[in-house]
């Protein structure tokens, strides 16, 4: 490709709307342009990188046995009312009518195409398991879309969803698809770590995330230092601290804490450490009946620990989603307002997480505005209370798997994976005959892959100050072809011409920048566009016959005679 | 691929909603399956072709030199209130509000998108020209979705758009489009015919339309038998008759013709010829002021021949889209009803097709009902009309390109491509700087594609009684492998799985029928699927080591040594 008869559209400028790396390097290197909120084209360097991630995904996929079809984007409301998320869903769901007034959606998955379209083709055992991907645009109606195609409206996906009769077979599959995805990340040349995830809306029971490794991570994931234990923070549970607490020594004290609202505040007032502070935190349970008021929930957390809002919310009798009581709520009921809240003479149900629980002589609210307690303890002081594990883990909590201590990184989720069990073909009674001839329910895997994320999630695993350093395997092209002041020389002209021919007749995917640029703009350009091989055709080096080799990962430079450059690309390239 | 492992899902009997062959057949062939009205899911044997046409569409475009991008399918609205489309387009165009109110529309076409982009990205002739495609899903509420694919709502496209600051640099393009198109056609195994088309609610100047010829093509299409001439029967000019019209001889006298309407009903009541009659069509014209009624125009045929309603909606003062007169209008203005019409004292605009001004003594309506006259003539009878090009050619015209006679066949638009000037650049401001450094607005071209539509149509060329007949390039599978009874028989078994092997390894894609299914089945399911060869093992030729060879279109058949069955098929595939 010339530089001349292409759309290259770079930016010298970092737009100011662009809040990470990765959606900076791509606005700038002339991948995407933002055509609305969360919505993207994909210009000529960004279709090229997105093209060949979707290629590696469905060799991998065909290799692992899945079977590829093509579900409609737009899916009739009907299907999304048999399995219920028609009505649990929020606004992300985007819903709307077609010119008969009949009710559709725009894509976001297709749990329920698909369990429709198996229910419909498949009768009998025999066609079992099955295993059917698409590679398809969907859409979700994000309340904040940011970070531009990490986390955009409009992207493409991979999504695949296997049918069963057996939990057995269920897994062989759902290992199928663990070692598919793997190889996806391997081949994509990306580090990335599977990691044990909670299902959460989609449902199930077991779930794997793949996270692509990066400091600018949204998600924290959690490792052992000891095992291959792999966690997404959701998931991870906070062992119980074997120590027993303290004995109970301290009087309980009544403490003005006047504008001390938040743990800092309050351990600094009382130059207690914040994990001698245990904080309160009301939720909404289940009603148990239509009278009266909800009921609230105290949960008891340590002041250094944060509330992990998954586990609280899969409490028994808490309010799924989880909700935080109102300010007008918490009054009634305590007294108080949120600052000042604590576990001592409460009427409600309290659940202390694991780590507070073992907790002596502590600090807490008092339900009084502006006071707090010391020397507090549980059984003595507060007489009813539950323990679970409620908190986000830390690094050096012990690990869950028994080995070493966890360690917490930073991930990007590109690829999610499900034992789905049978929460869709229930609801739509997607069964087929089994062996026995009779009709039994099928069970389901659900596996993803985020298409367009990966393209972003690897420029934040891989970038520098100069801009994009692609792995090889998902370059927009292989070689930079750069002739310096081509313009004013036929000898760097026809050399240039040449070795383009050349290296082009051999397969590899050239980029030549023909333009009348100055050297140096031509030079910034690659290096933000990380095509992976630069070859620098210059007067200086001419005369010997050699061409300057730059290799945009390691910055090495070396002079390749121009007999030798494409035998030398080619073996770069294996 | 094993069908035991695959989701074959064909269907013995023709589903009775599917009215033309190729539904029937991709529906039978596991091809589709209906989500929603106009809506389907590509089954493995439907998404197999669907990616194969999609690879040679792209192959094809980037040898032409244009490049890829994606846009959104979504669209914010105010692209298409800036070009004018948002008020102009019917119900056709999908329009939603997202979750914040704000409208947006699912893409039909792109024209606003990609003007939006390159009127941001490209700023100097020096970029230009520009030639973009994407292959992206498109929706179309059609009021009557119906055939399956060939006129779903969703469907696949190929739509290119190219920019260009001259009408010889559009040109040059748009030849190396229709160079292009040709190729793709070509390279499916198609039956083609690019024709001149008329440029419709696009816009634009010129305009080719490219049919795949099927007799049951929804489009006549008009050949000269004596050049290269072809074009649209919208399109196609029907010439002046050379021969002037006879004189008038005969008086106009008035003859009750009860209950004969139809020009066929006072053809046969009178025992004149269709050709002799003259029918009057009564269309809006367009309003001069805001007052009285809207004003009617009369267009005049000859009985034997049909309105183009393209051409008359061209003509200067007709109301656009061409809209016929009310029944209560009609009678209104000529005190009668429609089917005694005539232009015998009508005080309205009259314009006469050409054939239909050079008969002379002819029978029309008396606007009168219940009677008709004949030995009507122009000039002497009707002293006000115009003359014009009104009706669609007919077999036996003379070609428009003055050689020889026109012959009409069917066919299947499957691609179009527009010279489509400034209609959209201008509207949306979309212009560089030029070589003398002054803003000038681009022109444009755009060129679609229907890659879904292609698969249907080229079912609709390539079949027989017993299914699809692929051309080779875009068949599912290129071999089905079919052992018979392969379960009663280890011999048969080994064979089977030995050849498997050996063809797949060599990089043929096979179908194995391992199903334990009578072979009658198993030849009925490939035959269907129209796999292009089948290679059937038995146990009658096994003892001399052969297999029998059968050509799916041919029908022809041979026997092949086991050994020599890898080389055959290879040599067959070149």
């Amino acid at each position: 490709m010339r530089t001349s008869q292409y759309l290259l559209s770079t930016l010298k400028e970092t737009p100011a709307d662009a809040e990470i790396i990765s959606h900076q390097l791509m606005l700038r290197a002339g991948m995407i342009r933002r055509e609305a909120s969360g919505m993207y084209t994909w210009l000529p360097n960004g279709i090229r990188v997105l093209r060949k991630v979707e290629a590696i995904v469905r060799d991998e996929m065909n290799k692992a046995g899945a079977i590829e079809v093509l579900m409609p984007m737009v899916q009739p409301a009907e299907l999304w009312q048999e399995s219920g998320r028609w009505e649990k869903m929020d606004a992300e769901l985007l819903r709307f009518k077609d010119r008969h007034q009949r009710d559709f959606v725009l894509g976001p998955t297709h749990e329920e195409v698909i369990t429709d379209l198996v229910r419909k083709e498949v009768s009998s055992y025999k066609q079992l398991p099955l295993n059917l991907y698409q590679i398809q645009t969907k859409f979700r109606d994000e309340r904040r879309p940011r970070f531009g195609v990490m986390r955009a409206r409009e992207f493409l996906m991979k999504d695949a969803y296997s049918f069963h009769l057996s939990q057995e077979c269920l897994e062989k599959t759902y290992q199928a698809m663990y070692q598919a995805y793997s190889n996806i990340f391997t081949r994509l040349g990306l580090g990335f770590r599977p990691v044990l995830a909670d299902t959460g809306a989609i449902g199930g029971a077991v779930s794997h995330e793949f996270h692509v490794l990066a400091s600018s991570g949204e998600d924290a994931i959690v490792f052992s230092d000891a095992s291959d234990y792999a966690a997404n923070i959701e998931k991870a549970e906070a062992l119980a601290p074997t120590t027993p607490r303290p004995a109970a020594t301290a009087p309980v004290t009544e403490i003005a804490t006047p504008n001390a609202g938040t743990i800092a505040e309050v351990a600094a007032l009382l130059a207690v450490d914040a994990s001698q502070i245990i904080k309160t935190l009301l939720v909404y349970g289940e009603r148990t009946d239509d009278k009266g008021p909800q009921p609230l929930v105290a949960l008891l957390l340590r002041g250094d620990h944060d509330l992990n809002e998954i586990k609280a919310e899969k409490l028994a009798g808490v309010q799924s989603p989880l909700t935080f009581a109102t300010e007008a709520d918490i009054k009634a009921v305590t007294g108080a307002s949120a600052g000042s809240l604590g576990p001592v003479g409460l009427s409600i149900r309290i659940v202390a997480d694991r780590s507070a629980a073992v907790v002596a002589n502590f600090v807490c609210g008092a339900n009084k505005d502006g006071y707090h307690l010391s020397g507090v303890n549980f059984d003595r002081d507060i007489a009813q209370y539950e323990v679970a594990d409620l908190r986000n883990v830390v690094e050096g909590d012990p690990s869950p798997c028994g080995q070493g201590q966890l360690v917490i990184k930073r991930g990007i989720e590109v690829g999610h994976i499900f034992q789905l069990g049978d929460r869709y073909a229930a609801a739509m009674k997607a069964g087929v005959l089994n062996e026995e001839g009779k009709h039994q329910i099928m069970t389901m895997g659900c596996y993803g892959v985020g298409v367009s994320r990966i393209v972003a999630a690897a420029i934040e695993q891989n970038h520098d100050q100069h801009g994009i350093i692609w792995p090889a395997a998902i370059a927009p092209f292989q070689v930079a072809l750069v002739p310096m002041n081509m313009h004013k020389s036929v000898r760097i002209q026809d050399t240039a011409e040449a070795l383009y021919k050349a290296l082009t007749a051999a397969g590899v995917e050239v980029l030549f920048d023909d333009r009348k640029e100055r050297p140096g703009v031509m030079f910034a350009d690659m290096e933000l566009l990380g095509v992976p091989h630069h070859i620098v055709i210059g007067e200086r080096n001419l005369d010997e016959r050699l061409v300057e080799y730059k290799n945009r990962r390691s910055g090495d430079k070396s002079l390749l005679a121009i007999d030798d450059v494409v035998a030398e690309i080619l073996a770069k390239l294996v």
